[in-house]
């Protein structure tokens, strides 16, 4: 095994995933662990319980991103204000000495929106950085990224700069409504968002109505079970197709001037949330790249690694 | 104290509403129980049981409507479709014998919206009667109906027959994510959408962006509250303006053409949701005029009882 040189960790609300890197970056072993909202109370403590099983390694320097520099994170870390070059997060991150390990926190980003709201994001801004990484013509002229997940994220890049972003609460609406609304019944429904006839169906719908409230549009998740048009256990699905659809259809709006300068949307999720995004964004003819979220973050951290300790590209 | 002549019950899924009436539909006394959702083993039982202090007026006959007669109700009513003249509602009741007394349970109705879904509401029906019989000018020319609750329902009336009407889950989607979602820290906010300036901030906010999403919107919940523009203590009224803004904002365009036909919206609730909602019509330029939903269901059930005994108004 080449000698390990460092721990990269996206520590999200609600996972953890960990890998133990060579100065390549390439990943030698993964572990995945609790978000930084189930370990609330001593999140260096699950840190260092978590690496654990490389303590053989010595004390090997980590560099993390996402909620693990929030407030509810290890430590906080300030947002960066857009417009913002991704180069720009290595130079606002937080380090620090904890149990002789070097630690590394990247710094989230924040903006006025299109709809004049203060945005954050936390872990993007890495997995941005990775993806300009591996695609470096993503650096040039206008890219517009959708970046699927709890708190769904549209950023508009010119030119390798982060100019501004529109959170979506995409997954967390879905989650709720499926767990604690009239809307499923979550016991004798699949969850999981399969993206099949149904979803397409409800995808279809929102294109048929562009005008449509999605406060308007959910009753029919339960009226359409009444009536016998939606069958129970694919109201799940209908309801993930409604969700992302009007999500789409908002964000093709409000980003209408940036599409129409950008070769369509990059998607940047697990393989799941970016099939359905990738779905939803072709029902309304624009055209779709997908990058795998895990390995985005991953090329992200490796390069905040290799500009933080000074390894040249060549080593 | 005039002699009681039937049970008018109002029974939803989270409220039952009792009243003992004289012949006349005057209330003698009332009393609040559980909704269907909560009694769902025995709704025959709890019925019983709560009328037990008007034993002593022998077995009066009772008119009841909303979800006691749904599938979670006491027995199923089938819906009548619409276009439906509120007159309708006797001869499609159901009637039957239980410990002696004659029960009636209202139908409730059912449409194709203007989102062309299945619609259904249980209730409302009988609300909109009783308001027709308060306000008999309602029962001419075209008329708009907005009766916020967990369903607020949009319906769409012309010389008294209910046309169609769309609902929005603006109530459901407030408590949830009021109580499940990271926008607002129920413990540590107030409660009650008090409707004050923060609550008008965010109607304002609506009408500034019509073609703003609430899936997009709703995110400034939470980072005002990061950024300090929002106090914690004021994010529920933030929430619930959005909501009902963007229920009225949809609502407004799609029943642009029956507006410009009617005076304004006629808007049937408890007096405080009445408020929130006259408050954000009025912020869109809609004339509004509030009709007490208690009262609206007791003057609809006791037209329901004076049509089923064959009582005359003179008596």
């Amino acid at each position: 095994m080449p000698a390990p040189a460092f721990i990269a960790g996206d520590w999200g609300t609600s996972h953890l995933r960990l890998s133990l890197c060579d100065r390549g970056g390439r990943v030698l072993e993964s572990r995945n662990g609790p978000g930084v909202g189930a370990v609330k109370a001593d999140v260096a403590g699950a840190f260092f319980a978590q690496i654990e099983p490389w303590k053989q390694y010595g004390a090997l320097p980590a560099v993390l991103c996402g909620m693990v520099g929030s407030t509810i994170g290890w430590r906080e870390v300030r947002y960066l204000p857009c417009p913002a070059r991704p180069e720009m997060i290595a130079a606002g991150a937080l380090r620090f000495e904890a149990n002789g390990h070097s630690i590394t926190i990247a710094p989230g980003l924040s903006c006025r929106n299109r709809l004049m709201a203060p945005d954050v994001m936390r872990g993007e801004e890495t997995q941005i950085l990775g993806a300009l990484r591996l695609e470096p013509q993503l650096a040039q002229g206008r890219q517009v990224f959708c970046m699927p997940g709890t708190h769904t994220k549209w950023v508009s890049l010119k030119d390798g700069v982060i100019e501004h972003f529109l959170t979506a609460v995409s997954g967390e609406l879905y989650d709720i409504l499926y767990h604690h609304s009239v809307l499923v019944n979550s016991k004798e429904t699949v969850d999981g968002a399969a993206g099949g006839a149904v979803f397409k169906r409800a995808l279809e719908k929102i294109k048929l109505y562009p005008d449509g409230e999605l406060i308007h549009l959910l009753f029919e998740v339960r009226s359409g079970q009444l009536k016998g048009e939606i069958k129970q256990r694919d109201a799940a699905d209908y309801l993930s197709g409604l969700i992302i659809g009007q999500d789409v259809s908002g964000a093709k709006r409000f980003f209408r001037a940036d599409l129409a300068e950008s070769n369509g949307v990059v998607v940047v999720s697990t393989p799941r949330l970016g099939e359905l995004y990738a779905q939803a964004l072709r029902t309304r003819d624009v055209a779709v790249r997908n990058i795998d979220g895990d390995t985005a973050s991953l090329a992200g951290l490796s390069a905040l690694y290799r500009v933080l300790e000074g390894v040249t590209d060549a080593a």
